[in-house]
């Protein structure tokens, strides 16, 4: 029997010779339309500015939100993984494809592991982390009274009466509830997430894709069931969303982002986006930022909405945050979260408790953890773009540290 | 007769609508493949991270080298266009498609301006500036003995061998006078200029162009003329200089430029450069960096390489840079230097006096006077790539600002 948990078995960018030498040899570059896909994504996702056209968020001129360190020792701590199997903290992170690793218990930086070429600067992709940092400004705006998730997204964008968006509310585009059909097929050629990555400038265009993510909206038009009825989870909604922010505010999805959330936040580094062909930066997946800066971000939610000594996010709004309505949710989404829902770009791991998370494919997790006072990010690059095992023992991971943490003090 | 000096004749990016709206109307999006063409690049030269993938030249965690400010009123200053007709500094900034210019005397700040949405922190692309960098790091390797200008190429890249490069020296790559036959021509489709932007990721591959600059590298295997025989300005002799550099020191180029000029130097702003499929970045036009940045760089080399209070490029280099020999230099070069010459990445204005220039297509400039202590940096999107009235106009520009500088200390 192959030893599941050989630490050889999981490939560094570098073992594998990704963009590596000069000149790199032609094995060890990455082919433009599998940039995301194993094994290079081990190399990509800390790196997209190199792949993709991005814009910058920039983190403004001020100081540095600083984060306490009370490091403990957390490599030799073991759980059990999904399969049943004890693993340690050491090991599964080994295993997982992981980039980056940070807990903060109480405001403090418990532990913080990079791996596979990752630094403190790296600024690693997101992938679908970045509805929820979209999410996150739409409610700063909605604390200043610029959006109102109860008005119809046409009062914002009128173009989209002639989509399948018409009649729809920003709530329903918040929470994924709209009943507009998109296919979200991560495998498939011709799904409405393939043309979302062509659009998008991912992917190389085929055919008549349309060249950016305005035009795609646009062609939605079908509407398969009635607005508000279910959770479904549609990668485009949370482009409807930045569009409606945009509009709302007259400002540019970077600068907004930077503006009422990288900048106030006191973020390490500036963070970027990649854009579309029109310029449009991303929200649906094309984030990147530090493992600590994710750290940020989490604790502000954690902490009712204030970071770096200021208020950032309305407390209203991660309150409510916190309470998605479990009937909406389904299959197969509770493969990971039996008890789960989706709230204003966020999951919430358990309608009875408070934790809710950040998601993105190929292991990215933002864990906000109010009752155990506790962030975990992690940054993968895993194989599969899903994988219920993995982020059901991610979970388990999350669970034992905080026990851990929780036990001792 | 029309007002040749009309201020509407010049249009900005904004008033074109480029990149503009949300969404960006189909006429306003920049069609990838004239990117760098009029008038996209009044949009584009201020945003290519947007448009092309790039990676970062970090400006390190230091301090700012801090630029005292002497301000002098220059607007209405006038001089003679090359047509002869007098124009002031104001009125031809607009004409001349100016995005940015500054003008430093003794090391102050004297004239600054923005222009046409460029702010103080906006990255402008350099185009073949970007060679005078290279070799500027060039220079400071050979300083540390890792680099020796009178070694064969094939020294550092024995692959060389196998091309027209074969017997040619870093002296030759430096001066481009290799015998090395590279046609640099900018309009026509199957030059090997256009082959360099399809390699580089510039513009979109056609047919079986190479997929990176080190694979054309490999192609040029056509010596048309003895080295060392004349200087003949060839794009990819920066990229041979910057693969040498590479090879000599076992770090990528953008890691060698941050740690040995941009750092150092103290550097507002990181600057970035554009990448290719290979993740090389391109040293012959990608580099792009602030206004102020480019005037800190030409600092270093008015002060003899000294720059933010320490030596950072070798004496001996910045006076052997200032000794080009113009028995080398010939047609068309002449047209807009005609007692100019060619020397370590930089064009000599006037092989009898000390000036020297980056000079990248499309207007752009960073001119160093160590005869009159001024260093004066212009950023322009011109409709043209070479305009030889437009630079000698440039250049009796300068010459009346020396001169009224010069006339009242």
């Amino acid at each position: 029997m192959p030893d599941r948990t050989d630490k050889t078995a999981v490939k560094t960018a570098h073992d594998l010779g990704i963009m590596r030498g000069a000149p790199v040899p032609p094995t060890g570059r990455v082919p433009f339309q599998d940039w995301d896909r194993a094994p290079w994504n081990r190399w990509t996702f800390q790196h997209i500015r190199e792949i993709l056209p991005t814009t910058e968020v920039w983190r403004g001129s001020g100081p540095v939100w600083q984060l306490p360190g009370a490091p403990r020792n957390l490599d030799d701590l073991s759980f059990a993984a999904d399969s049943g199997d004890e693993t340690t903290i050491a090991q599964w992170l080994n295993d997982d494809f992981t980039d980056g690793f940070i807990v903060l218990h109480r405001g403090s930086i418990v532990f913080e592991r990079y791996m596979n070429g990752m630094t403190e600067r790296s600024l690693h992709l997101s992938q679908s982390m970045a509805k929820s940092v979209t999410g996150t400004v739409a409610g700063i705006l909605v604390g200043q009274g610029l959006l109102d998730p109860d008005c119809p997204v046409t009062e914002y964008l009128p173009e989209l009466k002639r989509t399948a968006w018409n009649g729809a509310t920003l709530r329903h585009v918040l929470d994924m509830t709209s009943g507009v059909r998109y296919v979200e097929d991560y495998e498939a050629l011709d799904s409405d997430m393939a043309i979302t990555d062509m659009a998008a400038g991912w992917k190389p265009r085929r055919g008549r894709a349309p060249t950016c993510i305005w035009d795609q909206i646009m062609t939605l038009k079908t509407r398969e069931r009635v607005h508000g009825a279910s959770f479904e989870y549609k990668t485009i909604e949370a482009d409807v969303l930045a569009y409606c922010m945009i509009r709302a505010t007259g400002t540019g999805l970077a600068e907004l982002f930077s503006r009422e959330l990288w900048a106030p936040m006191g973020a390490e580094e500036s963070a970027c986006m990649t854009v579309d062909s029109t310029g449009y930066p991303l929200a649906d997946a094309g984030f990147n930022a530090t493992l600590r800066d994710y750290a940020r971000f989490g604790l502000v939610h954690l902490n009712g909405g204030i970071g770096n000594g200021r208020r950032i996010l309305p407390l209203e709004w991660v309150e409510d945050t916190r309470k998605g309505d479990p009937a909406l949710f389904n299959a197969p989404y509770t493969d990971t979260l039996p008890n789960g829902a989706y709230r204003n770009t966020f999951w919430v791991e358990d309608h009875r408790r408070q934790a809710y998370m950040a998601i993105g494919v190929f292991g990215q997790f933002i864990y906000v953890d109010p009752e155990e006072e506790l962030v975990a990010v992690k940054l993968s690059s895993w194989p599969e773009f899903l994988s219920p095992p993995r982020a059901r023992t991610f979970l388990n991971a999350v669970h034992g540290i905080a026990a851990r943490l929780g036990g001792t003090t």
